[in-house]
Formats: structure tokens, sequence, C-alpha cells
């Protein structure tokens, strides 16, 4: 089947999405076809405008519509607690939670030898820069409980612990080679309350 | 979790596509927030591309871009065979067999007389104009083998036989309730062919 063109471009600018195939493409495609001209509209709108108004918040690194995110700029938050996730992803999976009232910083991935990322390529030299400040005395480990995950927790708290800082890290309520993202609120929030020193 | 509002914004508008729920949303505002301005540049233009340039074929009413669709602009195309489908999803299936040079008409929808739907509702008028013209010699029933799909294959043959063309029914090599959508070429391609008349 030759697509006219137009169909064929977004079938292939869709299929690049994460978890689209062929088959959703082609069903996304025909529903924007056979819905109104509005529905195609603030779609496009919704994407240019992510990509316009929102970037890197600078302390934390998470997603900042602001100068910095809204978390970070919450006054009601603890600044003594930092959580430390893998992505942003992760940062949403904690907050919905609702048990963490502390900061966050996103390290941009896990240390992965086999990668080739090491811990130069994550953020962990801002998150230095941060406890620098003195104002932290928690920080939370929440990577994933996979393999890399758990290297980077005792890398991470190896670096920290002479800081004179608390490093914990949350608890295995999650299983092992499990993702953050996937667990349910009331585990994360169970692994949130149980987390150990490390 | 309260999410900046443009990218709560975005994983609205993507929640109501077919198929996507609140974790793909997610997964997929997260991807266009880490790639190049261009991924959402270029689906943003596509999404509204297509709206702009596409309509319905006057004579198949399968999507077009030029004034009628690539298949009924085709001068190859057999124009004496119809095969009628209930989609235009069903089209590209057809399509993608190969086994077929004639032409489509598109219902738009089958029987269903619990969802309100009667013959009126479908481009059944449309299809008699098209037989009118005198061209044709077979009408080929490819609408899905279930009930409501065989109840509207039984429906038109008893209508177009009396017009003097040959009407058949696509042969149920597909499994009897399934989705003429899903089906892979080769049981599609053989359903065609061995197509018996009504």
């Amino acid at each position: 089947m030759r697509y006219a063109a137009p169909i064929a471009r977004l079938l292939d600018e869709l299929e690049r999405l994460p978890g689209i195939g062929p088959k959703s493409a082609q069903r996304i495609a025909y529903f924007v076809l056979r819905s109104d001209e509005e529905v195609a509209e603030r779609l496009a709108e919704a994407l240019l405008d992510i990509k316009r108004a929102i970037h890197f918040c600078p302390l934390c690194f998470d997603f900042a519509e602001g100068e910095v995110c809204e978390v970070c700029a919450d006054s009601e938050r603890d600044v003594s607690i930092i959580c430390v996730v893998e992505e942003t992803r992760d940062v949403a999976a904690v907050e919905r939670t609702g048990e963490f009232r502390g900061l966050y910083h996103v390290l941009g991935g896990v240390i992965s030898p086999v990668d080739g990322i090491g811990p130069e390529q994550l953020r962990v030299r801002e998150l230095l820069d941060r406890l620098a400040q003195g104002e932290v005395t928690e920080v939370i480990i929440a990577t994933n409980p996979t393999v890399e995950g758990e290297t980077t927790a005792l890398y991470l708290a190896r670096l920290l612990k002479p800081l004179g800082v608390q490093v914990t890290r949350i608890a295995s309520g999650l299983p092992v080679g499990g993702d953050l993202d996937y667990a349910d609120e009331v585990t994360l929030g169970r692994a949130l309350e149980a987390r150990r020193e490390l």
C-alpha cells in the first residue's frame, strides 16, 4: 500500500515515538483524519509549546516551566532532604506517592560501564555543588533497584558520606530488577518510608 | 504530581489518541522533551499537513491527497471490480495483499441495529450511483467476518444482484469474529482469491 504522502509522513513521525509501532501509528493517523481539525491543531500546538516553554531546572534538572521547576520554587518544600533519581519521569513517580516533601536531583542516568557511562556523564558534580551549600542533611538515593541503580547508589553513598551528610536508600519494597516508573504509589510510598542508611 | 502546564496539556492531548494511556502519554511527552526541537516540529507539521492535504475521495471515500485518491486516479486499475470495505483502514489492509487490482468503496461502517446504524447511514447510495454507470461487473464484499459484517454483506448482495452485477464475498480464511485490519497479508490474500458468489 502506498499511502498518500502526507499520511506516510505522519506515520513515519509517529513511529519514531516510543511504544508506537506501525499498527498504532496507523490507528492514530486515521483517528486524526476522522476527527475535527481542532484535534490535530491542539496536539500540534501542545507539541510545539512543550519545546518552547519547558527547559531543565538549573538546580535539580527536572523539567521546568519557570526559571526553576515547581518543586525547587516551592518554599514549603524541605530543603534539607534531596531525593536523587535517575530520570525526570522518576520525579513524577515519587511525587505521586505524596510521601516526600523534600527536593530532587535528577542524575540523568546510572553508572553503566557496559554503556560507557561513568559518574562524569551523570549530574554528580552538580549534586556535590548543591551539598556544598550546607543546607542538606539527608540524601535519599532512589535509583532503580537494578544492578546499575544499586552500583550508582553505592558509589554515591561512598562519595557523599565523608561530607557529613546522611545517605539513605529507598527500601526494596519494589521487586528487584523492576522499574521505579512502573511501581504503584503505595509500594513506592512504603519503600520511601522504610528507607535504610547505607 | 502537578506537571508543568505545557506538559499537562500535551499529556491531555496525547491521551485522547486511540491506544494511548497515561503511561504511554508520559513516555512520549518525555521523549519529545529530551529530543531535538526538530522532532516536535516535524510531528506537529505532519499533523497539520495531514488535515490540510487529505480529504475523502469523492468516488470511493478512501482518504485522498489529490482530487481523487491514488487508486481511483490510477488508470492501470481494473474499473470493472469494486471491493467494498467497512473503513478506510481496510483499504490499506487489502492493498497490502497485492492481490487486488480493482477499485474500492468505503462504506464508513456496517449495518448495526443495536447502534442505530442502517444502510442510510452508510455510503450505499453512493455505491449504487457508481454501479449505475454500468462499468462494474463484480462487487467483492470485504466487510469483516463479524455478525454485523455478514449482515451488511447479505444486505448488499440482495440489493445489488438484481442490478445484474456479480456479487462475491471474501472467503472465510479469516477466523470468524476477527478483524480484517489485523489479518496477515497471506491469509487475507487467500481469502480474496477464494471469494465465492453470494
